[in-house]
């Protein structure tokens, strides 16, 4: 038997996949108690090496300090002993949760006597490309671990130091549990030729999730040959139907668009059937207004603000595909919910679109035409989450078909592979 | 609200494409009933007119004989009126075919009474790539109307006449049935071009399924941005344990290679334990030799070789990662199991390896530590197929880990959404 070239002749980023390779190889037939072990362990060595953690931290923050970066972006940056305890008590959730792999997906006995069964496997080697947020870091080695997959950290360089500490810490604790450390790595190197790496790294790396804005996801979603799971952009839509009551029309549509409007299940776009805009664009107007939020209306609904205390301005046709992120939402008029289902699947990113109606039927129309990863009837759109779905925890929220489609959480993090047991057949 | 770009402004295959986003969009929640009439129109019309096809077809042959085409790539490419009534039926099986579309995957009531469902939907638009077999052509439309599918069609220029004439057949029952002709398109154009635009088709295509060679699939799967589901390339294997039955070893060995080489799920390489070698080996050979298999062995194969009648040639490194598809095997001896899954994780294309054993612990080792879509115990590779597997049909078989891996039948041909359904509920 022949080997493949040196591994010394490979880029670091190559050398840290095989070594992800060899590492997710011993994972993968671990039980559950193996790996709970190894996340308890970086849970406590979080904590213990706080210090350590939070010193690196301040680098980066320096840093971005220095280099004009905004405050909410440098909060999002910073890490506290405060934060890192919260960091290491996600840790211990997800220890709690059940293993997905080697769950038994289908399974029968065949006509002539062969045994199937279809189990839930690793997916192998997960590549995570992500932005400056060094929880991410520890959320997604401890998600892919738990699942049995070792995993290739790929943050923004501006929080390098944050996550060389994490990662040292992580690594350390799973090597003491009797783990391959290499289950978890940052990827080596600051500069984008890494990414572009670990984009061609296909046959080494399974699995690319790309975490962060939409410039990021495109650009993996172009270049990469490695499989991507697109995540996150929600241009998510309310739908206010004629049949809606109108409290709960308002009360929606508030707590879609400004509870929290910087998170991909915010709402970006209100549609209202026409049959019922005079009775609810005025109070929704009032509403959002006090909220502080900016409408970008078409003619129809510019209308009726003429003489309110609103913020409305003229809509563009950019608007209808914006995710703002921010206290503005657009808003249109339409003739009728299939109008609207169109202005849907128009513009859509495919995250969440939400109804709201008293028609049974226009519900379960809705729920049918409408093509997105997640359809509420009667329901905020912010509800898309891992968390509130009673995942436990989330990877990320997938707006793409293949694969995983919604919020990830640890079956997502999973292939599968057919077992054929016979004894002795043959065709 | 505005619209895109004109249509007419935009190439053939991006046109096809929209048209064929139109069609899903309408058969996305059309109910069983509606799908399986159109099913069963397109088997009768494809009896009913099978003059026209056949006369098609006879331009295709002529000018594949003309062009010195191989005499089995020539069969493969014929359509004779026998032929197209096992096609139709094949069509009516796949009617008779449950409905994966509007299955409940999973469901509950969330903590704060919100209900949660996950139901199965059509991928939406689905391009198939593949070469000289009309009857692909027929499958396809067939098992991706059944998933609610609208589907892109792009055969081998050398049948174009052919599935010229078998997609207008298609289209005219389809459309006669009340349901969109669109849903089953043949992709324009002869050229190379038009696989370019559709591997870069993104957000109208939802996935690319190439079928054929290893060579087409990895130009696609390096170059599409559209997502692709690779099929098909099986470097299989099978490992013959130290406490192997000798008689079922041979047996599972033959029927995995010479059965029928031409496919993927045929055996490529044979792994022997050292223990076994010498009892197993020159009765191997001997078997492969009576079969016409060309043994392509390393060291300690070609020892047993000497003085056996069998064909042994020494292997080299390129041996071990060689899909033959004919009558030649790579054969090795090992050291152990664990050497046996190293050789296979190394070389492996990751579809289907065999053991044969009489050890309960060999069988489990090798079932976790082979990480393939489908691992054997004590049974032919061969198995490996939607039709063995009781799917009842297959589109492909997945070599990867994303979406689907193994055979895949009507349920690899969907996706899901979520459905949250509250009384106006918020966060």
């Amino acid at each position: 038997m022949t080997s493949l070239s040196p591994l010394s002749d490979q880029s670091p980023v190559v050398q840290a996949a095989y070594r992800a390779r060899a590492a997710a190889a011993d994972l993968a037939p671990l039980p559950r108690a193996a790996k709970d072990d190894a996340l308890l362990a970086m849970a406590d060595a979080l904590e213990v090496r706080t210090a350590e953690i939070v010193e690196a931290n301040a680098v980066d923050v320096a840093k971005a300090r220095a280099a004009g970066t905004s405050e909410s972006v440098v909060d999002r940056l910073t890490l506290t002993p405060e934060r890192i305890r919260a960091i290491a008590a996600d840790v211990r959730d997800v220890a709690a949760l059940p293993d997905p792999v080697g769950e038994v997906v289908r399974g029968s006995t065949l006509p002539n006597g062969i045994d199937l069964r279809q189990v839930r496997v690793p997916l192998g080697v997960v590549g995570i490309i992500y932005e400056a947020r060094p929880n991410v870091t520890v959320d997604a080695a401890a998600l892919c671990l738990k699942s049995g997959n070792a995993v290739l950290l790929r943050g923004s360089s501006s929080a390098y130091a944050s996550n060389t500490a994490l990662v040292r810490v992580l690594r350390d604790a799973v090597g003491g549990s009797g783990l391959p450390a290499d289950a978890v790595q940052l990827v080596p190197g600051e500069s984008r030729d890494s990414v572009g790496e670990l984009m061609r790294a296909r046959g080494m790396v399974d699995v690319l999730i790309p975490r962060g804005g939409a410039s990021l996801i495109r650009t993996v979603v172009e270049q990469s040959t490695v499989p991507v799971i697109e995540t996150g952009t929600g241009n998510c839509h309310v739908y206010v139907d004629a049949t809606a009551d109108l409290d709960m029309a308002v009360a929606i549509l508030l707590n879609s668009k400004a509870q929290r409007p910087s998170v991909c299940n915010a709402a970006e776009t209100l549609l209202v059937h026409q049959d019922i805009a005079e009775a609810f664009l005025p109070r929704a107007l009032e509403a959002l207004a006090e909220a502080g939020v900016t409408v970008h209306g078409d003619e129809r609904v510019l209308a009726y603000a003429e003489g309110s205390k609103a913020t409305v301005v003229a809509a563009t046709a950019e608007d209808w595909e914006t995710e703002y992120l921010s206290y503005d939402i657009a808003a249109a008029v339409v003739d009728s919910l299939e109008t609207a289902v169109h202005h849907i699947r128009l513009w859509s990113s495919g995250h969440t679109e939400a109804i709201v109606t008293s028609s049974q039927q226009a519900a379960r129309r809705f729920t049918q035409l409408v093509d997105s990863a997640a359809v509420a009837v009667n329901a905020s759109t912010r509800f898309t989450d891992g968390g509130q779905f009673g995942f436990g925890a989330e990877i990320g929220i997938s707006t793409q078909k293949l694969h995983a489609r919604g919020p990830m959480g640890l079956p997502e993090l999973t292939s599968t592979k057919y077992i054929v047991t016979g004894d002795g057949h043959i065709r």
